[in-house]
């Protein structure tokens, strides 16, 4: 079996407060998004890596990898216009039959356990996402202004790796995008498979806001 | 106008992996509920605070009171079986009318701000409780063990103070205890009330895993 893994880098930092895409702020000296690929690296599976990333930063990130002494193999292939056009840009670029996951670039905490179990659970079930019970209560905002209490045990929050059989991702991804195409699971999901979840790690946090990034290294830290 | 803070604590620290309490944990230096109470003491509107407590920690409180020199005035109020019974006894330890912030013991980053805004706009509209949005996607967990996506826009995470006109949610509260009551607007929706939402903070964390202590810590830096 083959075994690839998409790292999706979107972001151009907005959220950040920074002018720096989001992927290449520093983590324990170097860029997030080397810590992410290290970790698909480290995976006994040996999944081909395949890095999408906007085409103006392909140099930029070849720089870094210079200058980082960074080698781990993995093709950098074109980002497109919504996380949705990218993941379709990445599995484009697989030929091949196998499973695939797809990973944020900025979620650089996964675990090499996570990653393997995402593999395995999706070789047997065509697909699985980690997701992880929330802290907070939560409400459903309805149409019409009001909003309606969600009971805490019917929501879960959703993580990356998403992992699926490539044909079945390839398949999905064949459809025009839609707003509500947030992640692969909905993707697939509007494609009719119904999905399987699997125990996410609340460690493996989405750099998202100027905080996260301290929060990651203390993550970090406590893991080593 | 007279208003109330009912501090609630209800945690015995199973998730901490810790035999302290959460609330008692040490966030720059002192328990972290002293911060929770320095929150509303700071607040113009001058609330009257109740802190509601397991009876078995009574003399803890008190010891640690002395230890900290913490002389802020606060009533402190037997907890109960859960945290809806906790909010009802602090409930009915008001007399008098007014609005009360129903605030998490553990939630000790909540700002001067936010505790204002949440006076103010329930007393204009009767009721009103903190959300902010999820980073994460998010899916709803069915009956019939399947899930389904939930468009993040849709979905809104809940935080305290959550406040209310102290009448109405003395009323809500008279009904019995139900398993999908995770928080006061749950309560009073349950009793017909439309729940009004303002904007919550992000750094208004809820202290439940061991790490959140570490990134309270990060918060608490930045801001001072």
């Amino acid at each position: 079996m083959k075994y690839y893994a998409v790292i999706v880098a979107g972001g151009s930092g907005n959220r950040m407060q920074s002018s720096v895409a989001k992927q290449f702020l520093l983590l324990d000296g170097k860029p997030l998004l080397m810590h992410t690929i290290e970790a698909f690296n480290r995976c006994p599976l040996n999944p081909e890596i395949l890095l999408v990333l906007n085409i103006h930063q392909h140099s930029y990130w070849e720089e870094l990898c210079a200058v980082h002494n960074f080698d781990i193999y993995h093709q950098v292939i074109k980002g497109g216009e919504q996380r949705f056009h990218s993941v379709k840009n990445g599995l484009r670029a697989i030929t091949g039959k196998g499973i695939v996951a797809v990973h944020d670039a900025v979620r650089p905490l996964v675990s090499s356990d996570l990653i393997l179990r995402s593999y395995r659970n999706a070789e047997e079930l065509g697909n699985c996402i980690p997701c992880i019970p929330p802290s907070d209560s939560a409400r459903r905002l309805l149409n019409d202004g009001t909003n309606e209490a969600l009971s805490r045990n019917e929501l879960t929050l959703v993580q990356t790796p998403q992992t699926f059989n490539v044909d079945v991702l390839k398949k999905a991804y064949q459809v025009p995008f839609r707003n509500e195409f947030t992640d692969d699971a909905s993707v697939a999901e509007y494609s009719g498979h119904n999905i399987y979840l699997i125990e996410g790690e609340r460690k493996n946090i989405k750099i998202t806001y100027p905080e996260d990034l301290e929060i990651a290294a203390i993550f970090m830290k406590n893991r080593n």
